[in-house]
């Protein structure tokens, strides 16, 4: 239930980072990742390979699961998918989510074949008889459902009642009337999402959804895009969520390799200051007085650095007077000149090079910080941030 | 200053959209661009042409007017600079904002050659007599100041306060007295940056601004680094500020072409629902249900369209069942099967074809529904966001 927010005029204390939770929700576990309750806010993705291939299914977890995927769900469009998912269950290195439409046969089968989770919405699957067998097969099997609302396919009666407008408000209902439903047979671990057909209308379902439940919350942009435009779209409406302390999972949906969707998952949720994993490069905009190739130089740090999970910050600054000093925050960084650039460590210049050396030797550094820091547990936190891992 | 949101726990009530303006703020005029008191939030870019260049500079800034941009700043780092921006503003499409650092002689030559802004900070010009003559020309050509605080760079006063940390108090702190020196010479046209070293607290400093000043904020998240990423943490940042009503400019930083940064500055503003320009594509996620090319006629679409600056939705789906009636919010689109896709327009399907033929088809019914728009003045508003023109 909601918490009330400890400053006037209705917005966060300017002192005070944004609190990483404001509103508590019901811990559920999906295989070994536990959702809400203030558990770290899990990054899901979706396969978007042919589930009834199961090496190619497999490899494309292995690929997300690298990237930083920490749930992944697949499509069960028939029952061979459903089959063929003992297989991949057997191997994959991430808990996996069924995503079953109208067919309750599919939601059991895919829970016998070892899924950790459900996505389907108990409405759609033919009547309560249906819905008690599937509860009771998930309760077995120790699944969570997710009851997915999505403004663009209401039910009538929930439309009717306000003109037709798929308000926030019938979002909820919506959704409350399917969790009914699984209640009513007896089963408890259920999340919600809640999409709506704008990205203010998505955030406005979710707030909404936060005052009257207290079920976690699966939090993502709806048909966002191609990538370019649908990270931004994704940024505005999950960073607002997440920032209020709302969401306990989410997915970033994209048009797009899934791998994409991870990485920018972790951007959003390294930039509210809940999560961080991975190498963040910071470099300034180039402008009349940068000096040297900083975007292809910034590229190549970037794509060098990019097997590295933990959190760390490293930046590419296009001068030598101002850049150490200015990215005093980063771990290591280089500061490019008319000819040559400065490799820095913790604001200290440390070497200057030409161009060509630059890279090199900010990798050997990055990696030496590293692997002193392994070494050295005490420095594992990151700026209080929570560490992926 | 700062109005009461009206809604328990802090956040706004869930049926309401956010409103546009919680906050509001002295209006002040940049060219023809109004800026602050409720006027619609400004998009910015910076030219990285060298100044001196005005061929080169002037056909940038043409570039980044035809992509949505409003107003537009340039390097000034020496006196040639200064004299070709004369050059610059006679043919400049936008208004003119010239960067200044430490030398005051560039404000006031940059002023007399028509600039219409100007970025410095009046603490770093070398004295109250610098600062009276810069203002007083400011004043005497009608242009606006900003006084720019970046938390890598305070003051040691305001800092040691804090025991060296640049906080969001030091941030304010320090514009307060940077503002003040520009008022004591009677000049008041300011607005003013905060930016801190994240984006959390670059947003806590643009909220507490609002609580101690009525002086309109041109806002951004400094050192954003690359586009991809760069463009995720602006989202999160700027779509935190805007959908609080806080911000009056802004400007995107990324690492690369200013015409992205412009791009990416309306499709924040377009979702936190505060303006739109241009065609918005959505599509769907691929998944294993997927059918057709969707990635590739995604980016077809897109680049199709990409000279259309009206506002208009285009969707392309990835299966025909429900992809026209969960895009219906859609002007057109595209939704794919098999081996053909099914051309819609306002939810309702018009045409089947195959794959290759979809693009033209979209594109003729895009604009034809625009010029239908153009000649009946009452279907231009969109969705009731302020149209970009």
């Amino acid at each position: 239930m909601p918490a009330p927010i400890d400053s006037p005029a209705g917005h966060q204390s300017a002192e005070i980072p944004v609190p990483a939770s404001l509103r508590s929700t019901r811990r559920l576990r999906l295989g070994r990742v536990e959702i809400g309750g203030g558990a770290p806010v899990a990054v899901q993705t979706m396969t978007n390979t042919d589930t009834r291939d199961a090496a190619a299914t497999l490899a494309q977890i292995g690929s997300v699961a690298r990237a930083g995927a920490e749930i992944v769900r697949l499509a069960v469009p028939d029952q061979r998918a459903a089959e063929v998912l003992r297989e991949i269950a057997a191997d994959s290195p991430l808990p996996l989510v069924a995503d079953i439409h109208f067919d309750w046969r599919l939601a059991v089968k895919a829970l016998e074949s070892g899924v950790q989770g459900l996505r389907l919405n108990p409405g759609n699957i033919g009547g309560p008889d249906r819905v008690r067998l599937v509860a009771e097969s998930a309760g077995k099997h120790g699944a969570v459902i997710r009851v997915g609302v999505n403004g663009g396919s209401l039910e009538k009666a929930v439309l009717d009642k306000r003109g037709g407008r798929p308000t926030a408000g019938a979002m909820v209902e919506s959704a409350l009337g399917q969790v009914r439903l699984l209640e009513e047979s007896g089963f408890r671990d259920i999340k919600v999402s809640l999409k709506g057909s704008s990205v203010m209308e998505t955030v406005a379902a979710v707030r909404l959804w936060s005052e009257v439940s207290d079920l976690p919350q699966h939090i993502g942009i709806t048909e966002a895009g191609e990538p370019r435009s649908g990270s931004v779209k994704s940024a505005v409406g999950l960073g607002l969520m997440l920032a209020e302390g709302l969401g306990d999972t989410l997915r970033v949906s994209l048009t797009g390799p899934p791998e994409e969707e991870v990485r920018v998952a972790w951007e959003i949720l390294r930039a509210v200051g809940l999560r961080a994993r991975g190498v963040e490069v910071i470099s300034c905009p180039t402008c009349g007085r940068t000096e040297g190739p900083l975007p292809a130089l910034t590229e190549e740090v970037k794509k060098r650095l990019a097997d590295i999970s933990e959190p760390l910050t490293v930046a590419v600054m296009g001068c030598v007077v101002n850049g150490p000093g200015e990215a005093r925050a980063a771990d290591a960084g280089l500061a490019l000149g008319r000819s040559s650039g400065l490799l820095f460590v913790g604001g200290r210049p440390l070497v200057r090079a030409p161009f060509d050396q630059l890279v090199n030797l900010l990798e050997q550094e990055v990696r030496r910080i590293l692997k002193n820091r392994n070494s050295s547990p005490k420095t594992m936190k990151y700026r209080g941030m929570k560490n992926a891992n």
